[in-house]
């Protein structure tokens, strides 16, 4: 269904605000650009183009936060102007679920499928079979901060600090236990709206940086990220854990605790499981 | 990219090859049948749903195995007639990647984003932390038979054995766990393919049924499998937990084990949950 889009919802300012803006172009077209300074290997992260995407679909079906999203990853995100083409597949009552695709010229770059809603008010029976990861104070854990390619430009868009029994991977002391715990903020604590949340599910190295395994570099093939609610202001905590590396495939699960200690957000992704 | 579609493969027959089978009408259109019987309080069985939306994109796409895909549920899938779009979004050396989504008239079902590939081969290194369900045999599982409205008609479609610490909500006994496990096969031991996995992930009752909360039913708003291998013949360990019930949402993890003790999927679904 045709119909002029609104200018996509993004209250809040600052770099990853600015980043991630879309503008409206044509119905169900919209204007974006990658920015340089968001690459990990060369390709923008994508948390940040999933995050860009679902910018594009707020603004499509007019609802403030992601529920459930899920991107496909088709091709490396350069730093240039993208286009990304929206579908609304069904406006209802609570929930509008739609499709994004960023095209970099004519080439697809990310597919997305997601269903957006208000997570302003929510309520029911809660059952919580978890707890936010045990860390270390964010000033006595590990900041990730780039240094040329590795680690990658990326890190110096986003302040993670790693558990330090996590992060020995990086001086080649593999924990054996493919897990990845830290705090995420940005720099300047900008403020974490629920779709800077779809940023923080994929900000993390891989845990298969600390497997004792063949591995390099796990490409992901696709993302889907549950958002519970808007993170409360302050740290997240995050935990990301790969249970099964088999046939070529890994998953990593991630869960996002805000500093209330409410469980906003829960990630899974496929990745590919090159040899190293 | 216009091309005509070729016949969906479907090498497999029996009751459920014939319930999922789709036939090209167009470029990039399929029509099939929701077959009566497969209903859940009067809607299609969701992950039959999926397993028939797939065929249509392993048509498209000539890949006959689902790697990845995500199903968002618009409405529902009532038996008669429906037509499937697809859209290929990639094709790549090992993957193509694309939508498809079923209608009913002009009522959307169902929205699907899925890569598929060739699962015939996979190798790579292995990494499991952990196992499939410890499970009694078969013949002392509970056998859930579809009785009425409950246990739904859909359950003559599958023959599922239950744990019988989980099968004891039926009789008012919740274990307080958020926990299923069981057998998976169909009845007369037709054989499970990839896609037919997609059935296996959304067949058994809800987890929430053995949570002591106010929860009656919990519709589900996505699902998504990762398939990695193709089933060797035999009985199918599954196993699906819930970790978190929180803001009116749920999380269902699946994980299914084939007669090997390989691990040939994994599922997570979002949920609503509605108060009992």
């Amino acid at each position: 269904m045709a119909r002029i889009p609104v200018l996509a919802r993004c209250p809040l300012t600052g770099p990853f605000a600015s980043a991630t803006a879309v503008q409206p172009a044509a119905a169900g077209e919209w204007l974006a650009s990658i920015d340089a300074g968001w690459e990990i290997a060369g390709n923008a992260n994508g948390g940040y183009l999933l995050a860009m995407a679902t910018r594009a679909l707020a603004g499509a079906t007019g609802r403030p936060d992601p529920v459930t999203v899920t991107a496909h990853y088709l091709s490396p995100g350069r730093p240039g102007s993208v286009r990304i083409v929206t579908q609304i597949l069904k406006e209802g009552k609570r929930f509008a679920t739609g499709t994004a695709t960023m095209f970099s010229g004519t080439r697809p770059v990310l597919a997305v499928l997601g269903t957006l809603g208000d997570l302003s008010q929510a309520e029911g029976p809660e059952l919580i079979e978890g707890a936010p990861p045990e860390l270390p104070a964010p000033e006595r854990c590990v900041r990730v901060q780039p240094a040329g390619a590795f680690p990658p430009p990326f890190m110096g868009q986003v302040d993670l600090r790693l558990h330090p029994d996590d992060a020995a991977f990086a001086t080649g002391r593999q924990s054996g236990q493919p897990l990845m715990r830290g705090w995420f903020r940005f720099p300047g604590a900008e403020p974490v709206d629920s779709v800077a949340l779809l940023c923080a599910v994929d900000a993390f190295p891989p845990t298969a940086f600390n497997a004792r395994l063949p591995i390099a570099w796990t490409p992901t093939v696709e993302l889907t990220a549950h958002i519970r609610a808007r993170p409360a202001p302050g740290w997240l905590r995050c935990r990301f854990a790969t249970r099964f590396v088999s046939a070529g495939f890994l998953e990593e699960d991630g869960e996002v605790w805000d500093s209330t200690g409410r469980l906003v957000g829960q990630s899974r992704q496929l990745a590919l499981v090159p040899r190293g």
